[in-house]
């Protein structure tokens, strides 16, 4: 017992290096390391910092009163339900108005295939515990988003990018990376077809049969990530993958964008068996998800006009969207480069040859802006020409400020990279970051 | 694509054992079946069914109407904080108010040791996931907490059970278990030492620094699971494991027994380097706990007379308890056993030699009564001749007839093994069942 105190001194005088317990931790939690999002948060929430950096939805445009009303009714008079446990897999009403909800994407899906979670994070969790031994392989979007690389990581998994252009996943490359030795061992592709977190980009309609049928062909499961596809800005909806293909697509949906994040009600849709697994693990996970929260979901779905509601937050969305890309057009010095959303929340933008934006981001922050370096969605450190802009939080006039401070980061950069050459070896030697601004 | 739609039409028909995604599986997802508990809720909530089988608080006992004129406010005057993303270790008041409320067991604690949970389970299983690989050991009590076994199981770690005796987990029994070469192997403690689930025993003061002390000795971590501690009959509080040894004990809380388990708010203490890790954990699990949930939990905490509700609760689970406790002395045939709770949900049974409780399981449901199966409660098949009751849900009146038709089987069985002789070869030829009522 003395060893260990006087270890702990030491900790307490020099960080956490000496936990006593890292003999002690399993082998996946080596690769469990605080991600460049969540660091990043802690600073740019100053509010002097323009944040662009992260995805919160605009709750300001929800009827709070109204809310506040029809869950304090809640409460009253289905309390004893609503704050009981309830079962592992969901409560039977939401999981109807699930149901109800994407059939507006094309899916036909029963009540029983639907496992309600902890906002869809906890679905990602749930899918990659059962079908992830590690060492298995993931195909996945280049970029992708960040907190399913933290989950694959978190499993041992490994993921194998694939390239994107603005026209979202490109089969040829898929049914490439498939044929080598590391896709041969894939377990399913992770995809978000719409409005795509961190690239901005759709899925065109005419590749989604070939995407299913490559996935057929090499015996992969597909993985469809859905929280934006009813926020696009024109009320414009996509077929989603699962409604093609419901016997080989495990659909991933949110209410986080849609509603709000702070309930952490998400879902997975599954093939039967899939589903029954899920269950399982989600038992073994969490118990139950919260009741309250479901029937807080529920009770809106039901009272409310919430496509009412999806409309104001898309057009919200469209509105700072034009802001940020006429900003961008206006102040990006040239040889910058971005997508072009048609919903969702992000931009992602390339920066000129020689250039780190990792490197960048304290000289950012020290000008009062913050963005989230490529690098973050990607599992192989690829990115580093790379940043991810979000307009879905600030006003369009912080977002056109965000966007003025940030060109003059980019163009200080500049200045120095062709004054001193580039001190950043790695983005002028290493490999080229496959992107669909540079593909 | 025709071969596998061909197995699907199959399945269709013959069930789920011809899941087309069985090959896809990872290794874990084998071991996970469901939970005899589970199973079991779906016929014992039937009304005419007198269920003594689930742990559900008695909820009614709470003040719904103050509770939903709070959480309306919570929602008009802080729904743009408390329906937005939060951080993954849960937010600061709360993690405050938690600390607070351990000081009532002895623990000295800071804020940010604490991680806020989707209920205790949800701390279970990342504190699992952090520390054991597959093959790795976990000790735990005889019998244990079936959801704990449940997660272990899912992490592929193997349970290893040490005896306990109305005093609760047995010194002596635990330093041999340690001696053995798959105690050598053992990651941690896993123990409740509070009116244990199922057992209803409490570890005795005096053992509680020789339990330290063996731990420390073998190398071996603390994760002290204590859900019922405030819930003591006459208000009685018993020092925590982690207020004695605050380096090697992992605390986990839960709001589930004292307020209410729809929230799903529990939390972890950890060492700092451990909390750490368990952050990332839950980042990647569930991105953020509902900032919902937690505010809900927050304000009560702040509005509320929580303390008075706790004793209101007590009282409550004093009055079943003693009317099952009665009911058992009135009704069970000889030979029957059980232990004597002094607060939490629940009473261990043990039947007479012979008898298999999940065997007569059916025929209890029948009789309309339910309990659970005491093998539920060990990872080894153990636990054929006992089964746990739970006082908190069912009024007394309840319990008592719940109780009458549980002997009125018990009798029913034990006339046929009279007559006919055992029919359940197991129980007879099969290892003792290490309990806290044979030991």
């Amino acid at each position: 017992m003395t060893t260990r105190r006087s270890d702990l001194s030491q900790r307490d005088q020099g960080g956490s290096n000496l936990d006593p317990h890292t003999v002690r931790y399993a082998a996946r939690t080596i690769g469990m390391t605080a991600s460049e999002i969540r660091a990043l948060f802690a600073v740019a929430s100053r509010p002097e910092v323009v944040s662009l950096a992260g995805g919160m939805p605009h709750l300001a445009a929800l009827p709070l009163d109204v809310i506040a009303a029809e869950v304090g009714q809640l409460v009253a008079s289905d309390g004893l339900t609503a704050l009981q446990y309830g079962s592992a897999q969901g409560i039977p009403e939401l999981r109807e108005q699930i149901c109800e909800l994407m059939a507006l994407e094309g899916i036909q899906a029963h009540p029983d295939d639907v496992v309600v979670t902890v906002g869809s994070q906890m679905a990602l969790d749930i899918v990659t515990r059962i079908f992830c031994d590690p060492g298995d392989v993931i195909i996945a979007e280049a970029p992708s988003y960040v907190g399913a690389l933290g989950t694959f990581t978190a499993y041992q998994a490994k993921v194998v990018h694939v390239e994107m252009d603005a026209h979202g996943l490109v089969p040829e490359a898929l049914r490439a990376a498939l044929r080598t030795e590391a896709g041969r061992r894939a377990k399913f592709l992770y995809t978000i077809p719409n409005f795509h977190n961190p690239a901005g980009v759709t899925l065109a309609i005419e590749r989604r049969q070939e995407i299913l049928e490559i996935c057929e062909q090499f015996g992969l499961l597909v993985v469809e990530d859905n929280p934006y596809g009813l926020l696009g800005f024109r009320g414009q909806h996509y077929p989603a993958l699962r409604s093609a293909e419901p016997e080989n697509v495990v659909y991933l949906g949110s209410f986080s964008k849609t509603f709000a994040p702070g309930l952490r009600v998400g879902w997975a849709l599954a093939p039967h068996g899939v589903r029954e697994k899920l269950v399982l693990a989600a038992e073994s996970a969490i118990l139950c998800p919260p009741a309250f929260t479901q029937s807080v979901v529920s009770r809106y779905l039901a009272t409310h006009d919430w496509m009412g509601q999806i409309k104001a937050y898309r057009e919200a969305y469209r509105e700072r969207c034009e802001a940020m890309l006429a900003s961008l057009d206006h102040y990006l010095p040239d040889g910058c480069t971005w997508t072009t959303p048609e919903g969702g929340f992000y931009v992602w933008v390339t920066v000129p040859e020689g250039m780190d934006t990792k490197a960048m981001l304290p000289r950012a922050i020290t000008e009062r802006v913050a963005y989230v370096p490529g690098t973050a969605f990607y599992a192989d450190s690829f990115g580093s020409r790379q940043l991810r802009l979000s307009y879905c939080y600030p006003t369009p006039e912080r977002i056109k400020e965000g966007v003025r401070r940030l060109a003059s980061v980019i163009a200080g950069e500049l200045d120095l990279l062709h004054t001193f050459g580039s001190v950043h070896l790695r983005s002028l030697s290493g490999p080229q970051s496959p992107s669909p601004d540079t593909a």
